[in-house]
């Protein structure tokens, strides 16, 4: 249990900086720090493919980043378990194409190894 | 990919009658109709063991509602992805033994297998 107990812990310390650097709108410096280089990242089925890497993942940031305004976010957790832990996003949102502004509401399930992201999954609610 | 888009649909599904039954004040409902006879409920490691069996997390709820008294509950969600949805709990309550009353900030990750819940699986916030 001892160990258990450690994983835990580092999964908290690890969780709270990563949610810290989202808060303070710095979620490319978050993935900086903590993405493995071999991430996988994975959307809901239907959205997008998922995608492998580092570099994927900080082009899919930026595309993403480019593609929208964002007039507010609100984060919460994280929620920990174990070497596991998620995030709520809360994102009022303009799509820059269509002009579309919407409430995404959604959330993240990160798993980590040997202290980096080795996967993120997201989730979505119907809202 | 057509069954992979079922998969999720049917998720999707079960997931919002599993969610409406918990905003509803049933969550033992819930648990009776979708929980797997072998389910696994794991808490996060030093709060309580894994629980395993529909009967095992049916007397788990009994004993939960008899020791706290519940002022509010709100329900985010469902979250989902593939053949896995999240829910987010808050809860307003009071521990009856100690009598102190607090804010829970959970969420739940359940996993699903051949329409039922083979596992929930619950993460922590600091709050």
């Amino acid at each position: 249990m001892d160990m258990n107990v450690n994983i835990q812990d580092s999964t908290k310390v690890i969780a709270e900086d990563f949610v810290s650097l989202c808060k303070a709108g710095k979620a490319d410096e978050a993935g900086d720090r903590y993405w493995a280089d071999d991430v996988l990242s994975i959307e809901p089925t239907g959205s997008m493919p998922p995608a492998r890497g580092k570099e994927a993942l900080r082009k899919k940031g930026e595309w993403w980043e480019g593609a929208h305004e964002i007039h507010r976010m609100d984060i919460d957790g994280p929620y920990v378990n174990g070497n596991q832990f998620i995030v709520r996003f809360t994102i009022d949102v303009t799509e820059k194409q269509s002009g579309t502004r919407m409430k995404m509401d959604e959330t993240g399930l990160y798993t980590l190894k040997d202290g980096k992201i080795a996967e993120e999954r997201f989730f979505y609610s119907r809202g």
